[in-house]
């Protein structure tokens, strides 16, 4: 493909991307394919010779596009969004063009100077602490998912925990220590943090015990529960070394009680004693409503904390990958991941004064991803994100207001928060099995039908739904035809006339 | 940004790409910036109010392009290559407008059928065994980067040997064991691996020891070296449980003794018995090669090993990242990486008939990578990619035959290999202190000057130049230059002459 084939297949792939932004309301919004779909109706082996961008751009619509579920779509109501812009978009281009796996700062200066402008740029607009900014002993790097972040930071903060409580050992001694002391690590994060919590903890080889949540305290982790747990812990001879809190639980939007958990660790595992406790602050989602100053005051603990991560490309317009991880001692993660060989010498990072990010994260090579961030927060400004994250949160409110108008089909189990509204369905008659058997079916009914896409989760036991109203897209009538489906459906499963009406648009 | 906006943006960006890489030689290959210039000419923070396009891509080009180091340059010849090509960049953009972090099969069932079936493609192109292909008890997953990989099979098979060599116990007798053998672990790699797997064994939490390599064996593990170092991890009471062999290394893309190695571990960890070590051949750069005939020899052993890793985003015209993973049993994965919180339960996942890739990586969310993969395997077809191969080796044999002219100067250390040749500078008196330091000071004086960026490496002690003829753009007429380059620069520093001409580009 020389530059003249390359511009007539990125037009045609530009008009093609922008007419299903266009539509991409009447497409059905989950996929209904069946599981090995596409092997059925793609070759067995790539082609000998090349073949021409005009068959290879008609095959996504007929066979990709069935398989697709849209995310964009604003029928797209499950999980949490992961909204992209057209200036993300534009950004990935780029990001392709320049292609460099920027490790070291001169494999590309501008990728790791960018980064660590941007960065900071996020962390003032979020009312981070200063102690997480670059111009500090912090700083942030992007990582590909909150769930890497949080790897990224458990092996950091392992590695300081056993450096630091076994300071005062040598040899036998300190490797039969550190021995002893693995296999007693354990990290903490509440019933409702997000299972990459555990996930990390598996891959860092380290145990994980979560802590208790309940209604009362609206699913958030609270200071007695914390301190509970670490009396058990440290009853049984376990060694806590590692805290996810979390601002925003992937179930029901939750804000752990910060102020609490500092306190408490403040008492049982003091901050910068060998033997505290690291706590990341998982704001994958809710974090970008810190953009918004009527939030801010959420950030007011953190500076007792050590990492915090929020994904732009969750509720800010960033196409997937842009997770932001921030740490207050960058040093702590350069001494768990550092590693270098002659080929990765050179003058600048030897000298200091340069970032080489590879030892800020997991891989070795990183994509040019400031880019996005960059066009993206220049070109919706400052106003322009608030005005993005207050419009969700009132569509929220307008679709959880829906909700409540009907108390003899609908229980609000949770929220409105951050655009999310968690609820559960009234069964004809009461109690919890009928409650959750009702809550399923109409759930799993409604994704069935594919007009638009919900999830569900089990919170504390009990069976509900999640509808999330953050989509780049979202507008009050989504929210509106989201709201009748669900009554229809809920009318129709408690009726027990379940129309079939599969596969309707 | 509308849609109309966008297009006009995206057209703007498409032309200044087009022009970026038809005038790419022009540019100063590697960028002179001074360490922080970026943020002297930034604003502090981003703006109130959004700004419009032209005003972010004009910055572009005076911002960012001066801190730029173009990998995409034919006068690159560093590192290895991060080839792009035009295909690629469509697949980028395409994943980007389908944004969805597709974790689970339904969350974009497109996303997964697709990557299996292109990695098996893949792994048919490569030649690797049957068991590699996800039709057998094995498969393909995308990865961000080769280091990436390692730490995911490396998790893996941490966990399976700790399992399966202690499945014999129970209670308190258990746990001893797993914390005893958790200190005793070691990963292994030849010298000449890549720094990915000591540090891969860091982030496991696992000890790593470096098995010698020397000249004579043309810096390729052999078996000897391997049967030595399993002895002295044996008599130390050290249980290695994990290998990465090369196909390619780093310094002088040397290529493991794969039948020495599988023989020698029949015999001391046999396979598939409790205790077998893991064997994974990381051919990050140099597996490109196997899409050709001529090398598919060199897969012969890999049935004995457990994983394999290929990066299409270093010689294979697919911009990073696409670091193809190939492993023989999917439920080593799958058994250390799952993780199944209700909000991630669906009946696909739950039917067993799906793949959620997810549980065979670190993170948790996934671009949608394979598009770029098939438009590149598709666009240049089996042929192309042949041809593309072929090319760059016969340039590598075009340079190193050029180095051989002038043996006055030059001493080739090893290849040419894969397109990359490997060489030292004559000193004027002979000795070996005296050679490490002339060809450290050509070595500087060449990037300094930028016309042509070269990457040095320390091999079994001796400092050594590197020249890599596999970049997208290479051609004959600039392995020449960089040879004229050479033996000017060389002829200057020998003789003490060295012209003062920076940034004489």
């Amino acid at each position: 493909m020389d530059s003249k084939q390359f511009k007539e297949a990125a037009t045609s792939a530009i008009d093609e991307i922008v007419n299903y932004y266009d539509t991409i309301e009447n497409r059905r919004v989950v996929s209904n394919v069946e599981p090995g779909y596409l092997r059925k109706i793609l070759p067995s082996g790539p082609p000998e010779e090349g073949e021409a961008w005009a068959d290879i751009q008609a095959d996504i619509e007929t066979k990709i596009m069935p398989g697709l579920t849209h995310w964009q779509s604003p029928n797209f109501m499950a999980f949490f969004p992961a909204s992209s812009s057209f200036p993300g978009m534009l950004g990935e281009l780029y990001s392709a063009a320049f292609t460099a796996p920027a490790f070291n700062w001169i494999c590309s200066p501008a990728v790791t100077e960018l980064e660590t402008i941007v960065l900071d740029w996020l962390a003032k607009l979020l009312n981070l602490p200063e102690c997480y900014l670059s111009t500090t002993h912090g700083g942030g790097v992007i990582q590909g998912s909150a769930s890497e972040a949080i790897v990224t930071v458990m092996v950091a903060a392992r590695d300081k925990y056993l450096r630091e409580t076994t300071s005062h050992l040598s040899g036998l001694e300190l490797e039969d220590s550190i021995a002893h002391k693995r296999s007693k690590l354990v990290a903490l994060g509440s019933e409702a943090a997000h299972s990459a919590t555990q996930k990390a903890a598996q891959i860092a080889g380290v145990r994980f015990r979560s802590i208790p949540v309940s209604k009362e305290s609206n699913f958030a982790l609270t200071g007695e529960a914390l301190e509970e747990t670490l009396k058990q812990c440290k009853a049984e001879g376990l060694e806590p070394f590692f805290l996810t809190t979390t601002l925003g639980t992937t179930a029901t939007c939750a804000v752990d009680d910060f102020a609490a958990v500092a306190s408490v660790l403040a008492k049982h595992a003091p901050p910068n004693v060998p033997g505290e406790i690291w706590v990341h602050v998982d704001a994958a989602y809710a974090g970008a409503a810190l953009v918004c100053p009527e939030y801010q005051h959420l950030t007011a603990s953190f500076e007792h904390f050590h990492s915090f991560d929020m994904n732009m490309h969750k509720w800010l317009l960033t196409n997937f990958d842009a997770s932001c991880l921030f740490v207050r001692r960058r040093k702590d993660l350069i001494d768990a991941l550092s590693v270098m060989p002659s080929y990765l010498r050179n003058e600048f990072s030897d000298s200091g004064l340069v970032t080489d990010y590879r030892d800020w994260q997991i891989p070795l090579g990183r994509r040019f991803r400031s880019l996005k961030i960059w066009f993206v927060l220049r070109t919706y400004g400052v106003k322009g994100l608030q005005a993005h994250i207050r419009k969700h949160i009132k569509l929220g409110e307008v679709f959880a207001d829906l909700i409540k108008t009907r108390p003899d089909l609908f229980t609000i189990l949770s929220g409105p928060a951050f655009a999310l509204t968690v609820f559960t369905i009234v069964p004809k008659t009461a109690g919890k099995e009928a409650q959750d058997q009702i809550s399923k079916e109409v759930y799993e009914l409604v994704n069935k039908r594919g007009e638009i896409f919900i999830t569900s989760s089990v919170i504390a036991g009990i069976y509900a739904l999640r509808v999330v109203s953050s989509n780049p897209l979202a507008e009050e009538q989504f929210l509106r035809k989201a709201f009748r489906i669900l009554v229809e459906t809920t009318e129709e499963v408690r009726d027990g006339k379940v129309i079939t009406k599969e596969n309707s648009i």
